[in-house]
């Protein structure tokens, strides 16, 4: 087996896992919660989301969040935002986001229902965000990178067509996502060995769903073909508006304990993730999806 | 990625899952539910325990289910009956099982917890077993072969220490099981990498738990080795009873899903699979612990 001495691990919980929660977070426990994120030693917070607020009405208070946070913890962590669109996107870089995540769906059919553009306007789009993105780092995040709700399997051409696309339009980083947490390890090494030939010299970032309990096992994949940059969730909230029933993100506290026990180091506090988690819950009051939230006192 | 064509799949919710319940489950119901596995198509089913009824009151019932589906289901599946002593052997024969988990630990101090018999008595007992097994298959079932709750880490020479005894003392087949399921992926292949090297002929089958997440992504280790055999229990049900909180074992649905999708053949009927899960909630009235069983919604 082929590990890495380091893995990064970006915590998503504030935008994926927040915006699917309907109850409104007030956004002072939203700030505190990135406050403990920030104490466990994540150098990316993935910290909201510059949708249109009617929309997602979780994330009206983008500006809020993204400026306080960045007041308060700069030089010790970085904050993403996430856009959907050109205009998002200025609002995230006029926020003084660090990076933008620029989603364009691999799936033409997703990419209508989710930012009502084709991948063609919104491949326009992120070279208009390249244009102004200043020290901003623009992320292409690649949605239904294996799979679409709407139109299945989708094929790893499509996504290196997207990719390429991006990076054209002057895209600094690339995620690929399987939104929807159905994607197989097979599925996996038959995108990820094209996209890593073609690319060595990018650093791919995977952002991977654990609907179907495949979500360790899709990074263990992952990991022997060389990638080292996760998205994850504290908690394992998150989820999927177009796939009713989809569990969360891999929780972050489940990918952390896996890898600190196969000795690869990631700069993170391991019990201090676990206490995010117990805040998250005393606040939030939803359930827990990943394993050592919810199965915390089996130790060895 | 190495794949199989065919995987076994040895479904174990009748014995692990339920022992695991404190409510006693009527016997007419464990019969219904194995009833609904045959007809999924299981050809190895761990039926019960024959284990002390004062130590596992919800297995005093073991003579009355395997005989009674042995009787029904002669012919379309192999019933096997756990034991942990040559008494409790002797009873699981006289039954008719078509086979025996006799269970030892690979650490000391999990055997004389889990048996009260040091490793050396239980081997000795295993000897005895095989001179009156007749027609029975005898599997040596490692219990703790990679982590053990007490000692904590378990060395893989440990175990093929035990694996070498048991078979000199008769055993026909090995399980390697994870019983807390806190074993990661570079776990799985420092035990199977010399265990499959030393036994080329001998066809393992593994037995993980889900607790921290890892189950899949060690099943995912254990494929690329070689490893096709798996036990595993439908809906998630089972536990460590010296580890509380502790999850199940693997989800049968969430392997069965996974290695469908990769093309795996296991001659089983998945639909029919989830069907069990639904009776099994609807009977036994726990939640499940397995992703499948809980967000099967979501499709791609």
């Amino acid at each position: 087996m082929k590990i890495p001495e380091n893995v990064e691990i970006i915590e998503v919980c504030p935008r994926d896992g927040f915006q699917n929660i309907k109850t409104l977070i007030p956004t002072e426990t939203k700030i505190a919660i990135i406050d403990k994120l920030v104490d466990c030693g994540f150098t990316w917070i993935e910290a909201t989301s510059f949708v249109h607020p009617k929309a997602i009405p979780q994330m009206a208070d983008a500006t809020e969040v993204l400026k306080t946070v960045k007041e308060k913890h700069a030089g010790k962590a970085g904050f993403v935002a996430l856009a959907p669109n050109l205009f998002g996107a200025q609002r995230a870089i006029e926020a003084g986001a660090d990076a933008i995540t620029f989603v364009i769906s691999a799936s033409e059919k997703h990419n209508l229902e989710n930012t009502r553009q084709t991948i063609a306007q919104s491949v326009a789009a992120l070279t208009e965000v390249c244009k102004i993105k200043g020290s901003c780092i623009v992320r292409l995040a690649v949605a239904t990178a294996f799979d679409c709700p709407f139109a299945g399997r989708v094929a790893p051409e499509q996504v290196l067509g997207v990719v390429e696309a991006g990076l054209k339009a002057g895209a600094d980083e690339v995620v690929l996502a399987d939104t929807i947490g159905t994607a197989t390890p097979l599925q996996m090494e038959a995108l990820l060995r094209p996209m890593l030939t073609k690319y060595p010299q990018l650093s791919f970032i995977l952002h991977i769903h654990d609907t179907q309990g495949m979500g360790l096992a899709n990074i263990i994949t992952a990991l022997n073909l060389g990638v080292t940059r996760f998205e994850t969730a504290a908690f394992g909230l998150g989820g999927c508006p177009f796939a009713p029933g989809a569990a969360g993100n891999i929780a972050t506290e489940d990918l952390v304990n896996m890898i600190h026990k196969m000795g690869i180091a990631t700069g993170l506090d391991y019990e201090k993730i676990i206490e995010v988690t117990r805040y998250i819950e005393s606040k939030l009051g939803v359930p827990a999806v990943g394993h050592m939230a919810r199965f915390a006192s089996c130790q060895a």
